[in-house]
This record gives C-alpha cells, structure tokens and sequence, in this order.
C-alpha cells in the first residue's frame, strides 16, 4: 500500500504529463491554496523533475477575499484592476503553461451579501477577459485539477473528524482521478480514447438539436448550432500544445445555439456559486433566454449570477456524462464543480468555448455570436443529470434517435 | 500591558500611515512570507480600515527558491522571465502602494552552488530593472518592514526555544519599530524631524569628502559628488506621495561618487547576502572600484556579487547612524539587513539613488553615471559602524571637521 507522499507524487506526474503535458523549459504558474503548502512544493519539486523552464507559485488565500469583501468600501469593490491580468497575459507570452489547484471553501461566502460578491466577481472578471480568451481558445496549456482542504472535507465528509475527512478526500480524489491505480498514465490514454470515440459518434451524427426529459420535471429542447463540435478528454487546440484541461473529466461536450433553447430544467444537485449554495433550481428558456427561474435556496445569487451580463440570460455548453460513471457511483456531493460535474449531465450559464464549433477560434465575439455562440463574463456549470433522464436527438433529417436512457448512453 | 494582537495591530497601523502613508482608494500590493499568514491578514484587513481601494497579496514562499536552485536546469536558472514585473509595472501604473514584509530565512541557501544562487539573483534583477528604478525614483510609495518569522528567531536566539525566540523577536521589533511606544505615530513624528535636522546641517556643509578610521584598520577616503543630497528618514520626492522607505530607519545617507572612494574598509558585522552570511571581509578601492577583497567565511558569495556586473565593482550609498541608537544598543545582530543596516554606519555595493543627486530623478543612467552616481543591478549593505568609527569631513574650502567621533555624531 502506497504512502499519501507517494499518492501525491503519481498525481502529480499524472497531472503535469498527462494533464498539462508540460514542454521541456516551460515555465509554469501554479496557483494553489496556502493551506496546501507541502502539495504545492510536490507539484513544484515534480515540475521541475520534468524540466519545467521556471515554476512561479501563486498561494491562493481565500481568507483575503473574505476581508475584501467584508471591509472594503462598495465603490471599490466595482472597480477592475488589471495587475493580475497583465501578469497572466505577460506570461502566455512567454510560453508558459498553467496549473490550477481549485479547492475552495464552498461555504466562505455564507455571510457575505451577494450583491458585494457579485461587483467584485464581475470587477475581477472585466480584468481577466482577454486573457480568459486565451484559456477558453486553448492557446495555453492548462489543466484544473483539486486536492483536499480542511474546510472542504468538513463540507463534503461532516460526519467525519478532521483528519479522517482529509484521508477521506484525498482516497476518492486519487480514485476518481485514477492516481490510486497501478498504471495511472496507461489508464488515463485508455480513459481518453473511450472518451474520444463518443465525440467521433456525436460530430458524425451532427444532431440538429437535443430533447431532455427527465420524471423530476425537466423538458428542455436545445438547438445545437451548425459547425458546433463535440469535445471531451485531451484538447488539441490547432497549432498548439495539445493537453487534457481537467482532470478528472468524464464529459463530452459542445455549444448550444444561444437562441435556441426552449422549456424548463430542473437542476439535479446544489450549485456552489461563489462561495453560496444554489439549491433546488430550475430554470425557464424562451429563444435561447432564461425568461424564469426559481430557488429553494440562493435565490439572490442565482439572480446575481443570471444579471452580470446580457450574455449570462444564455448557456453556453451542453455536457453528457453517463449516470453510471466512476464518480457519478459514489453518489457523493463535493460541492466542486470539478468533481460535480463530472457526476452528472450538466449545462453552463454564460461563454461558450469557440473550439466548439468550426473555426471558432479565428472568428471574432460578433462573428461568434451570428453563429449561435454565447459571450458572457460568467461560465458557470449546473447539474441536470439523473437515473431518469433520457435525451433524443434529432438528426438533419428529422429523424430522432435515442442518444441517452435512463441517465446512460444509449446511442 | 498590550496583547501580541493588539501590539500588531498598533504595528500594522503605524506602518500604514507612517510608512507606506496609504492614500484613500489606493491599492496596496502586500509582499508576505507565507509563515506570517494570520499577521499578513491583520495588514490587509488595516489597509482595507484606512480606505485601501483593493489589497493584493502576494504570499512569499521562500521554499519554492530554494525548490528551484535545486531542481532547475542551469540554462533556465540565467533566463530572465518578466511577468512579475510586468504585474509590479502595472500596478504601478494604476497607483498602487508597495508594502513587503522581509523576513528571509538567514540560513536559507547555505547548502546552494552559490553560482546557482547568482544566476537567479542576477535574471530576476535583470527583469526588475524597469520597476527598481522607479522604487529607487520614489516614484512608487513603498514601505520595506519586518516581522518574524521560526527559522529567523532560532538563527538569532539560538538559545531560546521556539516560543520565546519568537516572542522575543516579536519583542525587539516593537522595541525598535518604537510600536510599543503609548503613541507610536507621535513617537515618529519626533524622530523623523530629528532626522531631518541631522539631513539640513549635512547638505548645508556641501562636504567634499568624508574620511573614515577605525582601530580595526579601515582608512577609506570617499568623494561625495557635487550637488549630492543627504536623506534620511522620511522621502518627499517632487510631485509624489511622501513615504518612510524603511521602518524602522535611524539613517542619513547620501551616494558616494563612483570613482572617488580610494583605501580599505574593514566590515563590522556579517552580511547576509542571498541566504549565505559572508563574515570579517574587507575591500580594497582604487578610484572608486574594488580591486582586492577577502572574507573569513563565504568568499564565494562575497566574489559573485561584486562580479555581477560593472557596477557592482563600486559604491552607490554611504549612510550614517550613531553607534548610540537604539538599534545600535541591542547589541544583537539580527541576520537582516533592516535592522543591521540601522544599528551601523554603512555603506552599499551597486546602484546609487538618483534621488542622493540634485535633479536625479530626471536624469538618464548615462547621465548620473557622468555625474558619479553609480548603476548596478545590485544594492547591497554592509555594515562599517563601530565603536571606534571617526569620520572627517573635508569642506569646499578644504577644511576639515569632525562628523562621527568614537562611533557617535560630532557635528
């Protein structure tokens, strides 16, 4: 049985070969909690092993967010500063390749209004949108990956002392990224291909739209656009390093037609917004527009969310993961996107990537939208899967076939 | 008596408005050693309680240096990488305010290729020109302060355990900053106009050149260049924010001209350059530029600084401070240069202020180095204050008087 130092390490190679499939004299930047100093310097200590150019280690403190938003004057709170932005911009230029631990505290905002969350969310947002536009078009390498916090496990494992939280979360993250597996690297190119015969399927089908029904209440028809293009697993960005965003990741996905999404959803798990729960939602389309909606819990923030911006009325990804997946089985909330999304059909509030329809990533945010392709400051994923979903696609004929039943593929 | 959080509290106040004299709405870039996490806070949340418009912090892991002197190719080690200083840069230019809190590890490199160690001093320094020259201009208020931190205590309390070293180094910092005074801000007040009358009398005197002599054998003749000014204290630089550079700051100094410092200088205590101490050295000048040094222990180290570059063959700064301060009466080396550097006359290898020279600011390099004052990629203290330290002042008229007589003022 493997130590938790030897677990880290597998991960870690895992993350930054298969992951963020670092070049030799890359630099890369890592952002990563503070609280996770000693996994930090593993990935630090690996990236260089790997001949990483410079490894230049952001420490992310949420905290600091927190005493913005509790102490800084509202005007302030709206303002975008561009520092960070400049930093990560000067950076793609000189090639770097970026790597993010995302653990946050889904309860850190609990107390703090929405409304202030939400101007410093959209100040922060305004500042980073070109370089967003980079990640979101592939011209960097990247990947998004997790590791346990305190604060989260408590969240996820409340039943659980702290330190068997931590052994807890860190087991099932290692299971669900296969770092715990024998050959990790070999199981994640196996996973990959898997992945990548579903989006050959989906791209030869070239469904004209999707119909999502479910016994929970969800009746939703989604147009997807002509050109779009299913992705899932590794990128391969046109002449760019290719590399698997995230990991782990069970999806495959594409772009809905901005104005083409009719019907109702229904949510099927919380969404963790900015540090607020958003619980037992749905939503209601009218040409492409969320024209309702409703919350058992967050309702502000959902209405916060939904108000940034023109383009945040619209969704911008459609993303098929099957019921019966290995993280969908540990039938587990983590209140992380990461994972949750992962367990679970979902859609996206907001921006859809340009690489998922035909030369996206030539065009620009006008010729884009003519396309169907929606542009926000927000991209934001919710969960719409269940054991009872089943989804029909109507193919160029107007022939429809069964693409998911029961929650599984079916195509 | 006053709690450790409320003395911080007084400490994180005094460096705010006396130090960095934050202005309201502006943004404050804090430069922390992840160690003094609950104290950075404290800042943040202070910065926020005066009216700061947004706090950034950059959480310093000195940890990920070391990581990368070790594991780094050498090729990559020379690559100058500019994105922090293009984030530095750009904050700047939205009006930022600059606050570090420096407490290096002391012992920090003492098993790194000192080679090694001067390829990253000197490719970081080559990406920071830009942004040194504006701290150096005060064209930025900035405010460089303290606080400690385990590995320091232990390096300069060997005796104490962990708890007492850190408590009394927390201790000797209230003590020295005067934060432990009832009225800190006031204390200050009083102390900077003490400095400033020193600061008047020495730019009155328009002195030709200083001769310093020790029974330690120092006998160094050090031309000042015409229209050289004398600072101490608190900056006003033209058109800028007023700021205290240091806290705390018991000197007065001013540059030296290049080419006229002419002997031997023996330094009075170690130099910590770079995580290696280097002991009882001394240097030999002709013409301004060292032609002979050694050391009893960390040559090595002492040799790559001064072979940086041609600069840092020369002097840039000669500062003055009583051997009867109150730094000075701790009789503690404390393995970092803000206090060391006020506890002694000192003086510095490389860069001269442009601000030490009438009209400075506006100058060219090229044109301050016509004028004496000297360029490097290097600015490093060492310490010459003893209690045996006369210095001569030789006047236009080519008189003589005493400034420091037995380590003290004489004028």
């Amino acid at each position: 049985m493997s130590t938790l130092q030897e677990l880290q390490e597998k991960y870690a190679e895992l993350i930054l070969t298969v992951g963020l499939n670092l070049q030799p004299g890359q630099p890369v930047l890592l952002e990563c909690p503070l609280e996770l100093v000693d996994y930090g310097r593993t990935l630090a200590r690996k990236a260089y092993e790997i001949g990483a150019g410079r490894v230049h280690v952001e420490w992310i403190d949420e905290e600091i967010r927190l005493i913005t938003l509790e102490h800084s004057k509202a005007e302030y709170l709206d303002k975008s500063y561009y520092w960070r932005a400049k930093m990560m911009e000067s950076f793609h230029e000189e090639g770097g390749a970026l790597l993010q631990v995302y653990a946050p505290n889904p309860d850190l905002l609990k107390d703090v209004d929405p409304q202030r969350a939400a101007s410093l969310q959209k100040s922060s947002a305004v500042a980073m949108n070109n370089f967003r536009n980079k990640i979101q078009n592939g011209q960097i390498n990247w990947c998004l990956t997790s590791a346990p916090t305190k604060e989260w496990a408590k969240k996820v494992y409340p039943e659980l002392n702290e330190e068997e939280g931590m052994k807890r979360l860190w087991d099932q993250i290692f299971y669900m990224t296969r770092a715990n597996q024998d050959n990790p690297i070999g199981a994640w190119e196996q996973h990959l291909a898997t992945l990548k015969e579903k989006v050959e399927t989906l791209n030869e089908k070239k469904f004209k739209s999707l119909h999502y029904t479910t016994s929970e209440g969800t009746d939703l028809t989604i147009e997807l656009p002509e050109g779009h293009i299913w992705l899932g697993g590794g990128w391969d960005p046109k002449g760019q390093i290719p590399f698997v965003p995230n990991i782990p990741t069970e999806e495959v996905f594409t772009m809905p037609h901005r104005e083409g999404v009719n019907g109702v959803v229904k949510a099927t798990l919380p969404l963790n917004y900015n540090g607020t729960l958003i619980e037992n939602f749905s939503l209601t389309f009218k040409k492409g527009r969320i024209v309702d909606f409703s919350a058992e819990a967050g309702y502000d923030t959902l209405k916060t969310l939904i108000e940034t911006d023109d383009g945040a009325h619209y969704l911008g990804e459609v993303a098929l993961v099957p019921y019966d997946s290995p993280i969908s089985n540990l039938h587990q909330i983590f209140f992380n996107t990461l994972f949750d999304e992962n367990a679970s059909c979902h859609l996206a509030i907001g921006a859809a990537y340009p690489t998922t329809i035909e030369g996206g990533t030539d065009l620009s945010r006008e010729q884009l939208l003519e396309k169907g392709a929606n542009n926000s400051l927000q991209h934001v994923d919710f969960m719409v899967g269940s054991a009872t979903l089943n989804i029909d696609g109507m193919l160029q004929s107007g022939e429809t076939i069964p693409v998911f039943r029961d929650g599984n593929w079916a195509l």
